[in-house]
């Protein structure tokens, strides 16, 4: 990768909005390396450069978040993750919409998460997605999930109206949607489970990746977005989540497990809107071109 | 163990009351206790005892769900899984007033518990406890936990005015509550992590005891109960949530958090109130003193 | 699936001929099949048709082992793994000649196992296949193991001679030889990794399907097969390698891993030849036919 | 930490010999840091300070292998890590013996790890250990393990002559051996497992600790320490394993095991012995004091 800016987002408060006063960090030029016994002088860096959480900003706003929490990280740590952006959880003959969901929310997301994709791939920032799916064998549909879809009106591996099989790989309705679909060179992960690090090698990816921060996105927040976020955290992943760009069967369990992630200080990261995110992104895409 | 009855719950609402005219199996000739050759006839047995999903009840209600999913289990595959029932997450010194907390819903679940807990020991149905602490070095403490404890007005590792250590193992405030202490014969888990099953020989020890049944309550419902819960879910176990024996930081969330568990037909398991999960827990106590 | 009969297998010596005079519990009438609603009287059934451990046989030799280790199972408790009988650890243009492997000893245990393959099938035995590879981007190859796969002559990613890339999931090298190509219903594991448990769903899939126990064959002895039976046994999983049944890059190491299996009372599980499993899996057929 | 040096180890064959001309890296300098969009120029201060592998060495000798691979590290992300240095696999009537293993490689492996003990203190380098042991109830006690254990003579959790269950946690025999004993500011691990990073926050720590690379030592050669490094080599740390400062039940298993590292270009890691490890160790040690 070529010369590149840091990543870097504040907040003002929980809505999220992005500091427009937030300045770049490109070729700031005094972080000394790891391993030669110093420390890059971050709170030094940061009076000069930084918006510090609790200081008064220009407009009069305090600033309540910064995400990374320790300054600003490369672009090459950061990745954007997301999750199961899939026809089964957007469109009306899908799994979701059929188990009661709403599907407003998700197209409404879909929306948010197009211009923080394309800002992503022109970031040179990785970007991986998730698709929840089964073996058409449904040998991995334990036996208390197949009754639970089924309860609920769309029982995993049953076809549907359309002729798709609900969550089974393969089938049209297990698909990402075109709007946000993998391009070359982006990794897509295939699982039984909720939270994406398990039953996966997400975990091993990102690793070798030497991924460390992930801007997450996706369908649905109380389920997999929220499972996925917390999987990340037990594993040292920083989380921000972006509160336009997630979705769910229920805009008042969305925006709960939105307002989770701030307990405790940030017990599972921070938030950002779609516009924040892109803007950040945007700061790395300049700084490359100069 | 010695000759014993099989445990299950019915469920008439999302408030889960618990079935009056749920009717005991004690005396079900034709279902035996596992170990003495003969598995239960669960088909035969659903019909005439059990109460099935969509059934109309005689008090005119709607089964609305039943756990295990499929029929009534053996005490020996079921354990009541106690979260972080610690003084940090319990008293005005401890982490969770410091973080901001509200403490007495807390203290409400603890008095729902305890003769939850009580039925438990009496049935003979084991009782696993967790606590979140950290290693005295804080090794084991990511850089990101420490700033957002910080951030939050608790740091981890730090003293409090009582002289506690916030959830530093072997710290007075790390201690689980006298009230819910686990006796001779009960496990106790210690991690760094909100799910329990990482980092830890949670997994391992339900496993090695045939457990595929978890009964859980704890502290707090957002944090390590939904992350607990959401790792079990992944691993095979079959959850059930108590409503009453659950609190967080804030009754919203709290709330939010137990609907979770219900969406897609029962997405991470099913619920039930204190007194629904005594009377489960009883019926298997008396039939093993006949 | 139908009435049929247990496994069970028991050994003389170290070098695991299989026993003439085990009896066959087909029509053991006492042993029922698990669904029937009867468990095993396992105990009898051990004293009269069982051998155990240390009993002396009708040839004069001594019983040194048994799998299961208590008492005959159900066969839909049992899995057939096959590991990584992949052309690239097979032909001479593949990833382990390039690497300095002597192929013969591969070719051979290919030969072994086809009728162990043919017999699991016909016993209607669930057979899991494994295969190493990497995604084409690479993303999943560490720095180190591409590092020490190129000292080694084969760099996993490079295109070899033949126009395949080593070990890279699509490339001609990367598929199974045809003499074990999986059929119709038996299920695929890829990975990047030497224990098949890690990184992917194979776990997740065996306790979906109920396995408990698994008769183990593959390439190479002292890595993938090690390395997977290691993780087999620390998830609870009871092994069976197939002594020739599986091979290496050399046969001393070869034989100092089987010989690891039996160390301190087995600690990694037991070992049979494929003859001794054939059998074993042939009395389970014969019976189901009955 | 203080100014310090690098790690790195040279060998000119598989016994590892330590190279003496391998030249301290103190004070390169010339590493940039990452985040600058330049990488460390690793393949320059090769040339100039670093032993390639198949070099021609001043003595003659080729070059045939260094750890890390790709050039020195920093003390901090190293550390050495012990893997079970316990009465139980030393002492007459520990469990080892009663197994059938022979203790004295065990006494000769004790006797060259203490000084690289004490060289990894002295230079700073983290020390963790493991210990191999049940809770005293046995409930994380396989019904597997334990029957194994029983047939070889040492069942896990019974009382031996002395009065120590065997790898019991509190029991006299599970105690680490005073030689080795860890010291204030050292972690220990203890688990079930044989791979130390299974059902134990080992990886969580090791983690949170910012350790890449792990010097490993330990018993037994062929089960504990064998199963731990491939569980870390999964896990993407480097390994180098001490050969004079590991030993098992047998000899030649243990050679085996030793040689199982090196394969495919070294599969799981590399290989020195005690005097290297502690020549290594002493070059930070006295970097830091200039």
């Amino acid at each position: 990768m070529g010369p590149c800016d840091y990543i870097s987002i504040a907040f003002t408060s929980f809505s999220a909005r992005p500091l427009e006063n937030t300045r770049s960090h490109a070729r700031a030029g005094i972080t000394l390396p790891r391993g030669t016994g110093e420390m890059p002088k971050r709170e030094r860096e940061d009076e000069q450069f930084y918006v510090r959480v609790g200081q008064t900003l220009a407009n009069g706003e305090t600033c309540i978040g910064r995400w990374p929490h320790d300054g600003p990280c490369s672009p090459d740590e950061v990745a954007l993750l997301l999750i199961d952006f899939q026809k089964d959880f957007c469109h009306p003959d899908g799994y979701l919409a059929k188990v009661g969901g709403d599907l407003k929310p998700a197209q409404k997301a879909v929306k948010k998460v197009m211009p923080v994709l394309e800002a992503a791939r022109d970031a040179g920032v990785m970007v991986f997605h998730t698709r929840e799916g089964h073996r058409p064998s449904l040998i991995d549909l334990s036996k208390y999930k197949k009754w639970r879809s089924c309860m609920a009106g769309a029982e995993i591996g049953m076809t549907s109206q359309t002729g798709s099989k609900f969550l089974v790989r393969g089938s049209p309705g297990w698909e990402i949607i075109p709007e946000l679909a993998p391009i070359e060179g982006e990794e897509v992960f295939d699982g039984p489970g909720y939270d994406k690090f398990m039953h996966t090698d997400l975990e091993h990816c990102l690793r070798c990746a030497g991924i460390k921060y992930l801007i997450v996105a996706g369908l649905t927040t109380e389920v997999c977005v929220s499972s996925t976020i917390r999987g990340a955290t037990e594993r040292g992943f920083e989380c921000l989540l972006v509160t336009d760009g997630t979705a769910g069967s229920d805009e008042h369990l969305c925006s709960a497990h939105i307002k989770t992630m701030l307990v405790e200080g940030g017990i599972f990261g921070t938030i950002s809107d779609a516009i924040g995110v892109c803007a950040a992104l945007k700061r790395v895409q300049m700084a490359s071109i100069d």
